[in-house]
C-alpha cells in the first residue's frame, strides 16, 4: 500500500511495543485512525510531551519529570530508609504496596558479565556513598527472587557490610490468597523456615 | 505517585488501544520511557504525523493520506470492479492476500439497529451511485460470514439488483491448509455443496 507509508511506518513501531506484535500493532493503530481526534491525537501529544520531560532522578534512578523524583523531592518520605530494586517498574510495583515509605534506588537491572551490567552500571558505588553521607539505617534488598536478583542482593550487601546500616531482605513465604497446592516447593520451605508464633 | 501525572495520563491512554489493558499499557510506557530516544519520539512523531494526515477517501471511504486514498489514485487498478468490505481492516487484509486488482467500497459496518448504523451511514447510496455512473461490470460482497456481514450483503445485493452489474461473494469453503476434523459443521457442507472438479 505505496503512500500511506506514515500508517506502515506507525504500524512498526507499535510493534516494538513489549506484548504487541505485528498483528496487534495493525490492530491497534486501525483503532488510532478510527479516533483520531478522541484518542490518536491526545496520546500523540502526551507520548511527545513525556518523551520530552521525563528525566531519570539524578538520586534514585527513577523516572519522573523533573530533577529530582516526586519521592526523593517529597520531604515526608523517610530519609533514613532505602529500598533498592532492579527497575523502575518494581518500584511502582512497590508504591502499588502502598506500605513502604522511604526512598528508593533503582539499580537499573542486575549483574550480569553477559550483559556487561558490573557494579559501576546499576550505581552500587552511588548507593554506598548515599548510605554513607546521609546516615542511612537500613537498606532493604527488594530484588526479584531469582539468580540474578539474589546473586545481585548478595553482592550489595557484601559492599555495604561495613557501612553500618542495618540489610534487611522482602520476607519469603505463601502469597496473601496462595493456596499451598499450587505453591512450589521452595516457597513451601522458605515459608517454613520463617515461621512465626501465630 | 504525584508528579508524575503525564506518565499516568500517558499510561491510562494507551490502555484505551484494543489488546492493551492497564498492565500491558503500563508494561510499554516502561519500555518506551527506557528508550525514549529511540523509541518514544519517534513514535509520538509518527503519531503525530498520522494524526495530522490521514483522511477518509471520498470515494472508498479506505484511509489515506490524500484526498483520495491510494487505491483509488492508482491508475493502474481496475475501474469496472468493487469489492465492497466492512472495515479499513478487511482491506487491508483483501491486500495482503494480493489476488484482488479493482477498487473498494468501505461500510465502516453493517446495517444495525442497535447501533443506529443504516444504509446512509454504510455509504450504499453512494456506492450504488458510483456502479451507476462508473459502468461497474462486477460488485464483489467480501463481508464477513457472519449474521450480521450476511444481512448486510443481501440488502447490498438488492439495492443492486438492477443496476446491471454482476453481484458475486467469496467463495466459502475449507480454508488452505485447514483440517476437516477442525472444521465446523457449517463449513464443511458449504463446501461440499461448491464441490468442483478435480
Amino acid at each position: 500500500m505505496a503512500d500511506t507509508r506514515d500508517i506502515e511506518t506507525l504500524i512498526e513501531l507499535m510493534a516494538r511495543l513489549p506484548g504487541l506484535g505485528p498483528r496487534s500493532a495493525r490492530r491497534a493503530v486501525l483503532a488510532l485512525l478510527k479516533k483520531r481526534d478522541a484518542l490518536m491525537a491526545p496520546l500523540a501529544q502526551a507520548m511527545a510531551g513525556v518523551a520530552l520531560t521525563a528525566k531519570d532522578c539524578a538520586i534514585c534512578g527513577n523516572i519522573g519529570t523533573a530533577e529530582l523524583c516526586p519521592i526523593c523531592a517529597d520531604p515526608a518520605r523517610a530519609t533514613s530508609e532505602i529500598c533498592v530494586v532492579e527497575d523502575v517498574a518494581d518500584l511502582w510495583a512497590m508504591e502499588r504496596g502502598g506500605v513502604f515509605k522511604g526512598r528508593y534506588h533503582v539499580l537499573g537491572g542486575t549483574l550480569s558479565a553477559l550483559d556487561a551490567m558490573g557494579p559501576d552500571e546499576l550505581g552500587i558505588p552511588r548507593l554506598a556513598r548515599r548510605v554513607a553521607d546521609d546516615a542511612i539505617g537500613e537498606v532493604i534488598l527488594a530484588l526479584n527472587a531469582t539468580v540474578d536478583g539474589q546473586t545481585t542482593a548478595h553482592y550489595i550487601a557484601d559492599v555495604l557490610a561495613d557501612s553500618g546500616a542495618q540489610i534487611t531482605s522482602l520476607a519469603q513465604g505463601v502469597p496473601i490468597g496462595g493456596e499451598l497446592n499450587y505453591l512450589d516447593d521452595g516457597t513451601i520451605g522458605a515459608a517454613l523456615r520463617a515461621r512465626k508464633r501465630f
